[in-house]
C-alpha cells in the first residue's frame, strides 16, 4: 500500500460524504421564505458538516505531504476513521430534524469526537514513522490548541447530556474555529 | 496544498453533484408521453443543471492549466463555492417541483449568482498569485461577458421576485449561453 | 483542457452513475425467494444497466490509449455524452418498474441509441484528430458490427413502440453482446 | 486497459458503494438511546459491509503492487466483481431490516460468497499473467486461510437456510476476521 493510493481513497470518500449530505436536507414546506427560515437549524447542521469535513480533508493534505512512510496501522487506522466519518450523513440528517434532541445531538457529537481522537492516534502513528515531519498530537497544531478543541467538545457533550441538548453543535461550532484559525495561521 | 489535489477534490464533488441530480428527478405519472410531457420543466432544470456544472468545470480546467501558485485562501474559496454547488441537487429539485414558485426560482437563481461571484473572488485571488496567467475577472473571459452574464442574472432576479418567478431559471439560461459561446471562441 | 482530466472525469461519472444505480432497486414484498423472483425483470434491467455502461468504459479506454489530441469539440461531445448516461439511474428504474410499458422501454432505448451515435460523432471527431489512430465509426470496431449494432437497437425500437414493448430491452441485450464478442476479439 | 487505470476505477466504485451504505441505515423512532439499541443489528450490519469492502480494498492493493500484466480477462472479471458488489447497498439494507429472515441472509452471503470466489478466479488469471508475483489462491494469503473463510462461510450459509438464518452474517464476521489477521501478519 503507497500513500498516494490511500490519500485518494480518502479524498473519494470524503468528497462522496460531503456531497451526499444535501441528499437528507429536508425541503421547505410551504415552499417560502418563511418555510425555508423554519429549517434554518436544518442548514446550520449540513453546513457546519460540510465544513468540518472540509477543513479535516484541507488540514490532512496540508500534513500528509510530510508524510513518506505509512504502515498497516496507517491504513487500519484510516479505515477506521473514515468508517465513523461515513455516518455523517445519517447523524447530520438526525440532528438537523431533532435539534433539541439529547440522543441526536450526543450522537452527532460522539462520531466527531471519535473522528478526532483517531485522528490524534493517526498523527502519532505518521509522526513515528515519519521522525522529520515534526508531528504533535493533531500533525503540526499546537498541543494546546487540540486540547482546548477537545475540551470544548466534551464540555458540549456534558451540557447536551444534562441541560442543554443544543450545547453539543454549538461547541463543536466553536471549536472548528478555533482549529480553523489555528489553521489559517500556519 | 498542492494544485493537482485541489483540482482532483474538485473534480471529484463537481462529478458528484451532476451525477446525483437524477436522485430527485420526479417519475412520470402516468407513464407515458403525455406523462413525460407534463414533466418538461423539470427535465428543463435538470439539464440547466448538469450543464450549468459541467461548463464551469470546463471553464476551470481550461484556466487552471496556467496555474502554478495557489494559497490557503484558493482553497477557502474553493471549499465554500463546493459548497455552494452541493446545494445544487437541492434547489433543482425544488425548482423542478415548483416551477411558478417565487422562491423556489429565486433560491435557485441565488446559489448560481453566488457561485458566479466566488468564481470572480477565485480567479482575482488567482490573478494576483500568477501575474503570467493574465487572469482578469473570470479567468480570461473579457471583462464585458462577465459584466453581461452577471447583468442578466440579476436582471432575472429582479423580476422573479416582482412579477415572473420563471424569469431567474431563463435568465440564467440565456446567461450561461453568452458565457458558453465566449468559452467556445476562446 | 489535456486528455487526462477529461478521461479522469468520465471515469468518475460513470464509475457513480454505475454505483447509484442500485438505489433505485425495488425491494422483495415479502422477503422471500418468491418475492426475489417477482422482482427478475427489475435485476436484468439492473445488470443490463450496469454491465452496458461498464463496457462502454472499458471500450472508451482500450480506445483513447491512442489518442493524443482532443479539442473543445472532443470536451463538449463527452459532456452531452454524460448527460444522457447520467439519466440511466432514472430510465433503469422506470423500465424496470413498468416492464411492459412502451413509454418507460422506448425512453430506455431512446437514451442508449443517443449515448451509442454520440460515440460514432465522438469517434469521427477523435479520428479526423489523431490520423494515427485510425479510428472508425466507433473506435477500432468494424463498421459492420456498428451497423448491426445500430440496426439490432432500431428495429427493437419500431417492435417496441408498435407490437411488443419489451423488445427494446431485448435487442439491446443482443446488440450489447455482438459488441461486447468485437471487443473481446480485438 | 492500462492496470493504474482498472484500479482506479475499481477505487472509485468501492469508495461509493462503501459511502452509500449510510443512505439506507434505518433512523431511530423514538430518537432516544433505546431507540438506536434497538436498531444494533441493523448497525452491526452496516459496519460488517463497510469494513468487507474495506478490506478487500487493502488486500487487492497491497497484491497489485506486484501486478505487471493485466489481460482483457482481468478486466472483465473486475467488472462482474464490482457488479456483485454493487448490490451491497441493497443487500446490506435487506439484511438489516430482516435480520431473521432466511431469504434476506443468504442472498447478503451469495454476493460476498460470490466476490469471494470471484477473488479467487481474478488471483489464478493475475497469478498466470505475473509469475513473479507468487500468487496462490487468493493473492498471498496461505492456500489454507482461504479455504477456512470459504469453508466458514459455506458452513454459515448451509445452517442460514436450514436452522438458523443469522449464521449467515455471524460467519461472515468470523471469515473476515480470520482473513483479516492472516492479512495483518504479513
Amino acid at each position: 500500500m503507497n500513500n498516494e493510493r490511500l490519500t485518494a481513497f480518502e479524498d473519494a470518500i470524503l468528497a462522496i460524504i460531503m456531497t451526499i449530505l444535501v441528499l437528507d436536507l429536508s425541503k421547505p414546506d410551504p415552499v417560502s421564505w418563511a418555510g425555508l427560515w423554519a429549517l434554518h437549524a436544518s442548514f446550520f447542521a449540513y453546513a457546519l458538516s460540510f465544513f468540518w469535513i472540509g477543513l479535516m480533508w484541507v488540514s490532512h493534505h496540508n500534513s500528509w505531504q510530510a508524510v513518506r512512510q505509512i504502515n498497516m496501522g496507517t491504513v487500519l487506522l484510516t479505515l477506521v476513521l473514515l468508517f465513523f466519518a461515513s455516518l455523517f450523513p445519517y447523524t447530520t440528517s438526525l440532528v438537523a430534524d431533532n435539534f433539541n434532541n439529547a440522543t441526536a445531538q450526543a450522537l452527532y457529537g460522539l462520531i466527531i469526537i471519535a473522528i478526532s481522537l483517531l485522528n490524534v492516534v493517526l498523527s502519532l502513528n505518521l509522526g513515528r514513522l515519519n521522525p522529520k515531519a515534526k508531528f504533535g498530537l493533531l500533525y503540526r497544531t499546537p498541543t494546546s490548541v487540540v486540547m482546548l478543541d477537545l475540551g470544548i467538545k466534551f464540555v458540549g457533550l456534558a451540557l447536551a447530556v444534562t441541560v442543554y441538548p443544543q450545547a453539543m453543535i454549538y461547541s463543536i461550532f466553536i471549536a472548528s474555529l478555533t482549529l480553523g484559525l489555528s489553521l489559517a495561521k500556519n
